[in-house]
């Protein structure tokens, strides 16, 4: 049996929309909790966004087997898709990533415990 | 005897030079170890930063009775402040932000434990 007790920091960045500022800080102070349970079951844990200006950057810890795996599970959700769905319509793209209209994954180039 | 035992969450934002980059990412590999101590001689824990394109993003968490205080402090402590010094210079500010050559803080609009 494999015991994994690692624990996986992610940094992420977007942009928000001016019209959606309101929108989207007040639904964060009451995220439905279906979505919060979700993320809890994946083992997401110490989740915080950060916002200045219409910089936002979120950091998260997570302490499952594979991140991007559960992500895409948790997605399929209709609950948290349709969360998601109002989120990103208050994002606009990060710089240079007009591509992605959602967070931008970020890497980690410094870590103190 | 007051006991404190809450965290504080800190997200800061800065750009990074593109001809400075490799000094910098190079320096994070190896902080001098008497910066460490002095970080977490104020009880700075858990400090992250994130990096995209020419973006950066630093996440700390900080269990010290003052914050503002503490840095001013550590600030003038001279390697860390020789530290400090070389550092800044790898920075672009942040956008709309010129003023500030440093690290721009920003404000926790979500948290989930």
């Amino acid at each position: 049996m494999e015991v994994r007790m690692s624990i996986e920091r992610y940094g992420m960045a977007v942009r928000l929309k001016e019209e959606k500022r309101d929108f989207y800080l007040e639904n964060h102070q009451k995220v439905w909790p279906e979505v919060l349970t979700e993320l809890k079951k994946i083992k997401v844990k110490n989740y915080s966004i950060f916002l200045k200006d219409d910089f936002m950057f979120g950091y998260l810890e997570y302490e499952g087997n594979n991140f991007d795996q559960d992500m895409e599970a948790m997605q399929k959700i209709s609950i948290v898709n349709e969360w998601t769905v109002l989120m990103i319509d208050c994002f606009n793209p990060f710089p240079n990533h007009e591509k992605n209209n959602s967070w931008v994954m970020m890497d980690q180039i410094f870590f103190m415990e």
